[in-house]
């Protein structure tokens, strides 16, 4: 049952383990889990992020929703290192180019969100789990790619109690996978998000204010853009988009 | 080039990445790596285990075999519950049953070993990743099955920058899987290992040490006896086995 706005009801009174990062993509895939009817619990992982701006976030975005419970679990990723996202290297600045997989790629990183909140469904007796990757954030992560979603729903199947036991299938979501960073900020706006709430930036300041130069700033305010919406984020920076 | 005891040089030079837990299985599995000639770094997750002696002894096992590094990483999975392992019911004591899935199965783990494990190998640009589960361990618990297995070694080879640029294909290394402990045990003699370092026990005491009643001890003392071997643990209570 489709709704003008998308919502449908397949979801309806199940419960959902959403990972919510804190950025635009999960903040609007949690608003579609929840417009589908499921009640969602939250999952954010604090893994030695450089930018703590974006746990804060994840707080006020579960609070708005009514994401709950919203468990946020610290793993220390950067002791593995890896990632110019857990501070090693730089962050790009270079235009995002969709060939080639970024310094930002976090080994494994995806593997181990959707590893972390299968515990925690199979411990609520939930079997829908959703993730906000998509084509755009794909610019060549692996990790967010249909075939690896797929076989790591398969992999959920055969190495969980609740899957054996059939007591439920697990299901991987990721109603973002096919769209453009426009075509979601549109989406979030026809669901009355307020992006306000989310971070994008690598690099944002001390007060979490984005750069608005990263990869990251420019393919979100290129989205904006695109969808003809106004970005409520104070970017410090605003140098022209390139098309 | 299999040599009398079992080694071969399958891995003669190559890095590989052992998860370590302070018991028996993994002690022997990290053993058997050494012996086919893989340099191991170890990983050991302190999820919030009722026994920490197991870290402790986690430790002794890697020092004595030179794993190098020896990672100790730290996550709440007691924050999920659902699990008699991380202080929610009682550990077992009925003897083990291997028709059911005991109360000490902790949702997904070896789906959050193997991701943590794989993050960590695609780092170290390894691609060997070994894990001591096995047929006596399996009873039941769904993540100890060799399709289990399969399927996470299919995700990780579609989910890692290092397999998409073709640098190489990740192994997950079950060495154990078909053994039963008294094979383990004697195994790991033939190695030379010195299972004092070890710890199994679900319910130890204070100072570290073993029960000697719960499942975990009766399945490790059984093994022992059935090898032929003398277990070096100073086991608090050695109530007889059953056969």
């Amino acid at each position: 049952m489709v709704h003008p706005t998308g919502q449908t009801h397949a979801g309806a009174g199940r419960q959902a383990v959403v990972l919510l990062s804190g950025g635009l993509d999960s903040y609007t895939t949690a608003a579609i889990a929840r417009s589908q009817g499921y009640a969602c619990a939250a999952l954010t992982l604090a893994y030695g992020q450089r930018h703590d701006h974006e746990i804060t976030c994840a707080r006020r975005i579960a609070e708005e929703l009514g994401l709950h419970p919203h468990k946020i679990l610290d793993l220390d990723l950067a002791a593995f290192g890896g990632s110019a996202l857990l501070g090693h290297g730089q962050v790009p600045q270079n235009g995002p180019d969709p060939n080639i997989i970024p310094s930002t790629y976090v080994p494994a990183r995806n593997t181990i969100l959707l590893a972390l909140a299968l515990a925690w469904a199979e411990t609520l007796d939930a079997f829908d789990i959703f993730l906000g990757v998509n084509a755009v954030d794909y610019s060549g992560y692996p990790d967010c790619r249909p075939e690896f979603l797929q076989a790591f729903e398969k992999t959920a199947n055969l190495g969980t109690r609740a899957a054996i036991e059939n007591r439920g299938r697990f299901h991987i979501h990721a109603p973002l996978l096919t769209l453009t960073k426009a075509q979601i900020i549109r989406r979030g706006v026809a669901l009355g998000l307020d992006y306000a709430l989310t971070h994008s930036c690598y690099a944002p300041d001390a007060q979490g204010r984005p750069c608005g130069r990263c990869d990251s700033c420019v393919l979100r305010r290129r989205g904006f853009d695109q969808a003809g919406v106004k970005d409520p984020l104070p970017y410090l920076h605003s140098p022209p988009l390139e098309p």
